[in-house]
């Protein structure tokens, strides 16, 4: 096994997934101190618990992937404000002293339930279920929103991606386009574990010990004095299973060069592993170069693919010659869905269940539980959403991982992630898996979820 | 002056926007170590240039503010691998030993000039020119892209969402929907350089001096037994300029609540600031809710309008009551963008200037300047995109900041970069400002750069 960052990593070490020590203690909205001094000068700290889920699959999803689960509960269990963060808050914020002084032994000492990293959910359906007292309970919700959000949206996206390529390698090229460093990083990491084969990015695949995958640019070939030249300069360097950028003037006379080159290196013993093309049309382009290749007896040679791919532009090449794809600015930007409708809501407190009536906001109330339902092949077949109080048959899928503000379930590996993600992909119908089908995973309420609903829609509907 | 931390920043610190030190050695895409690996071992090491510069407008948008510029300059003059980094390559990587060998004494030493931080700028203009060895200048593509990208692509999109506002504040609030942290804070940064009033983020609010605004959210009202108790809690705690979010149940219901607590305040000598409205219909909400207000003499109470706000929203609720607003997930995410088209160009090496082919992918070859073109008024007219050995009548844009690998030109603060970027707003004719007109900011080539890349065309067309 390779030593590797991510093995190395202590389970409990609080080293999140970017390697940084995860205290983001000052990364959160303003309202959420100022929601919290509040509490304080009103004496509101009777416990609460709040949900986090995703309100709605964007068009054309029919699941999420919980991503950045191991991220949330490292943020949760390490958050700590400094003299320096209070005396930066005293300055900016008209935050009372009594409670600026508080901070200082401000953390989070309650309980986290959460699926595990890697988990298929449906909408409305809680990843994390957070109870502590009312302050500590609400603070977290700017960051872990923000953890959550987008790890979540660049699995779900990138696994679409995966199931559009049917078997074929997917590598992630969006460090140039993610928004950010971290999105570039932990985009990498999402699409990893959500069943892409490798990473463009050396940090992210350093950090995370994701396999790395890179050639040459445009440029490099540009900057010989010819093409053929720039190509036998490469694989001179790189002469094992070297793959050769064939699109900078002509993709025809670029696939004839890639020939040329290929038949030099098996003459000494190794192979050519790919062409790239990068221009459109992709579908008549790679028909063109597999034609060629296969008349100079390169069978064996594949023809990798890039140029804004999406899951529907991967679909549409099924029945062409393409072998693999880089994939970068639609997966990583997750474009054009842009963010997922991640929430995090009060559903009880000292005083019972709790409900929000906004028009389209609806949440479901009270502490509860998810259980998944299998059908009679053993296949997902829906969860139900219930009150914890209530018995369902099923699965349940929210575990404890923080007690008493500890971490009490080590942090999983990417590799140990990626499997349980994708045997939770096998597990879903065939339909479900589907780009263009509208079939959505559900989360059906219980009896008593509805019924609790209902009564408190009508108890608060009238005040 | 207050003494923040963006004003103490040492300019050549090299402490980047985020508060990190930029050595982002590793933050690159695998190609660019495989392709200098290549040129060393052919021993390629002539002088080459890249522009970095956008292929596109989006849709609707008529100008780019560049922004990114500073953090791009620290990054390109802090790069170094460290044995560390070295041994990780040489375990996952086929780069061959020599070329790792000398990554340890490996930095950038060649020059870049580049638009100054807050400036408009067109397509096809470059925002970055890099000049060094072949290998130094490819090296910094992937971050500078990473850097430039989302830092322009979010202050363009910011500054269109101020001037749909005419002048009412905006704040920005996109920390839980933001692609990571980073995104969060940078995309805090880029808003408010591009003319957002203040932050909700805290982290940004400490890092970069930005005004911080947050009141409180749903659940608080939810916490307390109705909606007046929970009003009258938190303008307990903070009785100077509060607002209220007025919508948990219901909209007119809340405005009479806040009403109560308005007129409270006042008779202890304070006043509410305004009141919040998070739910559609925004428009014949906020009519009521000033009706309401007005009934009641509280002219002065502003009105805060918030819930997926973006520029044409806020167009639509123009004639309406909206004193303020707050944009979070389409600002921060750019939603549907996601990303521009930023790209780094090989333009000129040792044999002189460099075109690229591909369909749809031209580039301007050569070493270009870019000059600023006034109209009778003093606005901006147009940019011309020339040689640099022409001679062209207008203010050149791209300035010299890193010589030898040594930032020349020191860091400007926020503030400083704001009023620039502001100001360059300012000067641009009207109808460039409309959010829905089709009048985009031009870049016209220079005669001679047009007779260069036709006569490239032809020759490099034909091989």
């Amino acid at each position: 096994m390779k030593t590797t960052k991510e093995n190395n990593k202590n389970f409990f070490s609080g080293i999140d997934s970017v390697g940084n020590t995860p205290n983001k203690a000052l990364l959160t909205d303003l309202y959420q101190l100022t929601m919290n001094a509040a509490y304080q000068d009103n004496a509101k700290e009777g416990k609460a618990t709040f949900d986090l889920f995703i309100r709605k699959l964007p068009k054309d999803w029919n699941y999420f992937i919980a991503c950045g689960i191991e991220d949330a509960i490292d943020y949760a269990t390490s958050i700590q404000f400094s003299d320096e963060d209070i005396e930066e808050l005293r300055k900016r914020t008209a935050l009372p002293e009594e409670y600026l002084q508080s901070l200082k032994g401000f953390k989070f000492e309650g309980e986290i339930c959460a699926v595990r990293e890697g988990t298929i959910i449906s909408e409305n359906t809680p990843l994390l279920r957070v109870t502590s007292t009312l302050s500590q309970a609400q603070f977290l919700e700017s960051a872990l929103l923000n953890i959550i959000n987008y790890q979540t949206m660049i699995a779900s996206k990138a696994n679409r991606i995966v199931n559009a390529a049917r078997g074929a390698p997917v590598i992630e090229f969006g460090l140039r386009r993610a928004q950010g460093e971290d999105a570039a990083l932990l985009g990498a990491r999402a699409s990893y574990i959500a069943g892409f084969s490798g990473t463009s990015n050396v940090k992210a695949g350093i950090e995370f010990d994701i396999p790395l995958s890179g050639t040459h640019a445009h440029s490099f070939v540009m900057s010989f004095k010819d093409e053929l030249s720039a190509f036998r300069a490469y694989a001179k360097t790189f002469p094992n299973n070297p793959t050769l950028l064939i699109d900078t003037y002509d993709v025809e006379q670029g696939a004839r060069n890639a020939a040329i080159v290929a038949h030099e290196l098996q003459e000494k013993g190794f192979k050519l592993k790919a062409v790239r093309i990068d221009s459109d049309p992709l579908a008549e382009n790679s028909d063109l170069v597999r034609k060629i290749l296969d008349e100079e007896n390169l069978q064996y040679v594949g023809i990798f693919a890039t140029n804004d791919l999406n899951e529907y532009k991967i679909n549409s090449l099924q029945g062409h010659h393409v072998s693999g794809y880089g994939v970068g600015t639609e997966n990583i930007t997750c474009k054009p869905v842009s963010a997922i409708s991640g929430v995090y809501k009060l559903v009880e407190d000292e005083d019972g269940a709790k409900i929000k009536l906004s028009k389209c906001k609806k949440t479901y109330p009270g502490k509860k539980q998810v259980y998944r339902i299998f059908d009679a092949d053993g296949l997902f077949d829906h969860d139900i959403l219930a009150l914890e109080s209530e018995t369902i048959e099923g699965a349940p899928l929210l575990e404890k991982v923080v007690e008493n503000g500890i971490r009490v379930s080590p942090r999983r590996s990417v590799h140990e992630i990626r499997d349980y993600a994708l045997h939770q992909v096998s597990l879903l119908p065939e339909e479900k898996r589907s780009i263009d089908s509208q079939s959505k995973y559900e989360t059906i309420p219980s009896a008593g979820l509805v019924a609790l609903t209902e009564s408190l829609s009508k108890q608060f509907g009238g005040q």
